[in-house]
């Protein structure tokens, strides 16, 4: 599996480097913060689901399919360089390194969030071998998962709203929902989609994205609980000291660990269809749960 | 022209109003904030550039027109909400209006440009009555006059970096043609490729829109310096006190007068080929020069 793994995120990195402007491209300061987010050492994850979603679908190769993962990548960066500003959660590392308004500045910072989701859209817009049909729906589904409504910033405010709040296990499944599934749900929908899925497997693919997400933000919420700082690369119980609203806080770690194990068998549950040829998705999925980083 | 101007305006107003998430929408607070700042009084004159340039090149109504030339307001909006943050123009003001982080905070105010900037991308993928591969080619022209080489986000972090340098003629043309030019010649160009130019039109109209953008902002520099804070609503001098690079700072007021009206000559003379039916969108690029604020 970490072959596996290494060699499909050799094929994104690759993307990636030709996709992002290089860092000596005016102004360079932006495309230097840019690069330096999107190069922090990422796992990759959701491009790697995006990858295994389209080989589900067609066993022929996928046009353009590395650059379609790579928004995702674009999108989650923008993601984390935002919420980790002074104003919303004040993180100073990430993944062990200093954020980028550490490096940067906040100006630069914020402009470089802009700059990746502005990429992203224009990367799924002017994909040379995808019909306009498949460019259009791609971005739907992009845009509604970064989006306010059951998307990643209505998540995001949400999760903002909710610290200090009385815990409510509807909002925080709403939150998790928004924040992290939501894109989690479009990494496989993306593959889906541009391999030409019928609506059958496209429903499938998308249950099982969404609770693979689900179960991926209920280990981030315990990692956050147990690692060290060393060990996470960003400061030790911030959700803790945040009083942030999470799983563990709500459930404890014992129950929460029991419910990310319940999402990925409502992920498995929903590749079903797919019989054997699911087994890397699968495979996957528990990769996600046992993650000790 | 003024009445034409509203019945234009209103046609974009009701577009806009139905499609940003009412205030109600879950979660409230950033629907709130979204609609501050994108009803709180524009002049939508890249809406109306944009219903312009669709006219002059199709006879018959263009399809979803109104919700394409929204996309431009909300590009529009974010990029304001953004400028305005304390981490780089820092601005209380805007319109008479206290800015989108005066009222609701920096962090919300972060996510609103976010979303803004999201949802413009998402009304064009999802356009019902246009075809995919023009969807797509609106939203390469969009993401591009957005992005960070020569589009906006790089014109504004050259901007930024010119504040207290020395001043040089190439950097200040390259801000303004990529910081606002851009926008405008994207409105022009959006206009005119859901209305199916030929590539001879496009270019026409994309010159057009380049040059009647520069003179905008040649003329919103010359106001900056003219204005009183109660007639631009916003901090007087702003430009000056920040020691930004301006037209009036680098060639004083007489000469950047001149220069406007050169750009809107270069503007007008790239209409020629449409001879008279371009009178309408050559009396708005006088109306860029005259306004007064």
């Amino acid at each position: 599996m970490t072959t596996y793994l290494e060699q499909q995120r050799a094929r994104i990195e690759d993307a990636l480097e030709r996709l992002v402007p290089e860092e000596t491209a005016v102004p360079p300061a932006i495309h230097r913060a840019m690069r330096y987010s999107l190069f922090a050492g990422g796992k990759r994850i959701r491009s790697v689901f995006c990858l295994e979603a389209a080989q589900l679908v067609s066993s022929d190769p996928v046009p353009d399919i590395e650059a379609i993962s790579c928004t995702l990548e674009m999108v989650h960066t923008y993601s984390l360089i935002h919420d980790d500003l002074p104003a919303l959660d004040n993180d100073d590392f990430r993944r062990g390194k200093p954020t980028c308004h550490k490096v940067f500045g906040e100006a630069t910072a914020i402009l470089a969030g802009d700059a990746l989701l502005t990429l992203a859209f224009q990367v799924l817009a002017t994909l040379p071998h995808t019909s306009g049909d498949i460019r259009a729906a791609l971005a739907t589904e992009l845009s509604r998962a970064a989006g306010t409504v059951n998307g990643m910033i209505g998540g995001q405010v949400a999760d903002l709203e909710a610290v200090n709040n009385s815990f409510d296990p509807e909002k925080l499944e709403y939150i998790h929902r928004s924040k992290t599934a939501a894109l989690f749900r479009a990494s496989v929908c993306l593959g889906a989609i541009a391999a030409q899925a019928t609506p059958e497997q496209l429903a499938a693919i998308s249950r099982f994205g969404e609770n693979a997400g689900m179960a991926f933000q209920v280990v981030d919420d315990i990692l956050d609980v147990e690692s060290s700082r060393e060990e996470l690369g960003k400061t030790v119980g911030k959700d803790v000291l945040q009083k942030k609203v999470t799983y563990p806080a709500l459930y404890g770690m014992e129950q929460s660990s029991q419910m990310a194990a319940g999402f990925i068998g409502e992920a498995q549950e929903a590749l079903r269809p797919f019989r054997e040829n699911a087994a890397r998705l699968k495979e996957l999925s528990e990769y996600l749960v046992s993650r000790k980083v």
